[in-house]
């Protein structure tokens, strides 16, 4: 939790004999403690993903230092890697349409210090939200969003011109019920975080508890994902659901939805914070 | 659980006021203790569903007397009902391929007297499973089934035969790997249950647990439903799901998705037997 | 969810022939119809506890009216009953200490709309949470509670003053750190609800996530009760868990379960204000 | 699942820098390809756990080899350190009394090739489960076990001569319902695995399901754990746990346990045949 600073080293190379001696012996080589440490090897595309925390104390070398000391390692092993330092809040966009309960719950998160992050605004399509978010000091841009033509790629470009400004690592969907234009989504892969409230891929699309309210399932639930230019079908990083019953109507369906899409939300939230979400193709390797 | 001798009173039919009074006055009428009762009102067909247990000791009747004075009661409700007697178990034909989990369960069940039903007999495509289940002292039946064509349409005719002959109540697709064919499924209308090894409707039709590998779910289930025409489109009577995680093989979700496979099926059967599911078009009304 | 106006007529009386067919003949009498009922009859007690929702529309009395007619009906059974109003909202009375984050979720779901009742007053021993509650438009009182002596005795009197002052139907200790002297507790019986982070009965007492990490648990959780005389011990509404893995330290024990205790929390209170809970000793009946 | 043959080197020793470095340096050393990796740093203790999978194709050695090999580096790192091929199966000695599910379970298990282990004996103190335990080719050991005095003593000794006979790596307690005595206990520590039927600390000791439905709590669970010389007391492996009603009776929380048991039962004995758990005091760290 309240950990001291650290380097956290995510990175994926070809698998190949050695690479865990090569980055512990690199880590080693600078006096660094190792706080955690994970690696997956996939056999079916030999490829090999991993996450090292090593503790900053007793390391001569800040984030920088770590960063091109590191560099002829990662080149060797042919990795795609990053260094973050744990102390360095990420720079995060919420956006959301009317429903406040997962915003609500970020915005608490972060407030009590239970989920690390610099909320730099929040960007809506309704005025509905404005109150609660001022409260919390955070900036909050409304920007109307017309049902289709013009207006509404102007809407866009002006929401991307307000996300482009706030320099973000990760924009989140927070129950913002617009669906992004493909070039929009095409500017910040894996680093847009929806939550869509269906167990994907069941239930893709407009109105999932209608839908799921149809078919009678016994449980419903809510994912956690990337988003990507095809809807609803990006890397989930993480998903959960809550029994339901033949008397439950479909607002009772919404309301209790509420409670495992927040939940959701903040989980896949942390995992992507922390750098434990790495993507595999339309997957996703959770550290968890 | 081991309750003394009961009857089941379950019955659907168009709500209006005075339906309790008229069912709990019938049965205090006869003198009849109430053991458990359940009813739903569904606001949107307005359709009125109910479960009554009634004691039988006390009654001054059998079950056949019971259905004949219930006779003018349902009548007067335009009530589609039945009535069964707790003691009087259920003749249920089992048929499974080469997988033996739900079967091997569902047999133990039985045997330990944890599931109270009468295993007619079993009926397997494969010759695999004839030990395990004449183990237990059940009849077993094995009707090869050939890849397509007029042999197929034989198989099916004969197993058709075999199911007609055993008289059963109930049918259990217990990881039966055939379709059956349409004929066969429209002579037990919700009659036939089958377990499906995913979440319901992700991942309907074959190999459910290589598409939810591909799509890279973080959770997998299985469905336990009565059998329509329609492929995987039956009234879901239950439902679960188990937790995996990116380094699960397919190997490992197909050994894993087995404990989630057996519970579903062995709790929605026990639903079933227990007279506890009423069919609702397409969904069904589980009063658990 | 949001449901027309409706009677609640909740009740425990001994168990015997006829209950059912009695109350349901005198709601079909008035003309009601019945929205929903719940009954349970203990077998080992021989008592019998109901919950009747009946539409009010149709009715042609309103709450008094309802309760007048009933009251023969509810003597002659020698039921201990009562009737509420859906639409009456509980006065609650809520306390906390200094941790918000079960105070805020039920502040939000009531601002929301998601949880009916009306927040009458927050009572605390610390300022910290006045921003919060009074941004929510709920009024804040601090009673500091000094550590032993008759400092303490006095602070309990002055709380138990405003408690009384605000005429609560229900009191809810969202984390409220001091324990409440039996004098209090017993002005209150069945009113008081409790959240308390762990599994009860395991670690009950101060600093349960310390005795949890201490005995190396698989899963810690939270329990929502009733508040009695003797510490945690009090009737259980409702109770839940989540995994917990061996590098999990207490921080994140305690991070982690904040999560399970506002939903306890929440799903309890639930129960509690739409009238599904009926006190049997030291159990509860919730007619979930 | 089914891998190839693999070495499993698991280990603790005190923390310090450099210790993955040396580790993964061996394996690259030998030419030994990493199938998983995982380790934890216990900061309160300093302490450092691990467990690697090396593929044994490719390296020069046989298990045997591995460990002369290791020896230096283990004794140079101050480990407690073991070394065992994937593909050698632990013998295991199981024991019941008379309920089966759990030992059904188990036997079901391996006859399928799901749980990889091979089950030298069963012992019990009745006749009940010899038919079942037959059928399965496995040989059955009856001891019965008289109350109390002389008899009781020898009976444990005839007990604990078969078990020596039967050399096992590891003993279940699979629903065995006598008290091993401590001396028992003693001679296989961290190697007897028992299923406790509630969720620990709650209601260790005799009949918990009576205790559980006393209380009146809401969940009720099972705990794997090792054996130790105080009842219940030892590391746990792993729990879990399934929702009760007010309705339900003990002999339903009985019927609905059984589920739960074995489930966690075979999780937990899975975890441990695969080497999962290192045992931390009297808490367990669980690669899972």
């Amino acid at each position: 939790m309240t950990q001291a600073n650290s380097f956290r080293l995510t990175g994926t190379c070809p698998d190949r004999v050695g690479i865990v001696a090569r980055i512990a012996g690199f880590i080693a080589g600078l006096g660094g403690s190792i706080v955690s440490a994970n690696q997956y090897e996939d056999t079916e595309t030999e490829m090999f993903y991993m996450r090292y925390v090593v503790s900053a104390a007793g390391l001569g070398v800040d984030a920088e230092g770590f960063r091109e000391a590191f560099e002829p390692v990662g080149r060797e092993l042919e990795m795609d890697w990053s260094v973050r330092e744990s102390g360095q809040l990420q720079r995060v966009v919420l956006m959301a349409s009317r429903q406040d309960h997962c915003l609500a719950d970020l915005l608490h998160l972060h407030r009590s210090g239970d989920l690390a992050f610099d909320p730099v605004c929040v960007i809506s399509n309704h005025e509905d939200l404005r109150d609660l978010v001022e409260w919390h000091g955070v900036p909050y841009h409304c920007v109307p969003v017309p049902p289709a033509g013009e207006g509404k790629q102007a809407a866009f470009e002006a929401t991307s011109t307000l996300i482009r400004e706030a320099r973000p690592d990760t924009i989140v969907l927070a129950r913002y019920m617009q669906i992004l234009p493909p070039w929009l989504c095409a500017e910040y892969p894996n680093r847009i975080i929806n939550i869509h409230h269906s167990f994907l891929p069941s239930f893709a699309g407009a109105r999932p508890y209608h839908q799921a309210f149809r078919r009678g399932v016994k449980l419903t639930g809510a994912t956690c994902h990337y988003v990507t230019e095809e809807l609803d079908a990006g890397p989930i990083i993480d998903q959960d659901v809550i029994r339901i019953r033949h008397h439950d109507s479909i607002e009772e369906l919404v309301r209790r939805g509420k409670d495992v899409e927040k939940r959701v939300l903040a989980r896949g939230l942390r995992y992507h914070l922390e750098d434990r979400v790495l993507v595999q193709g339309n997957k996703t390797v959770v550290f968890s």
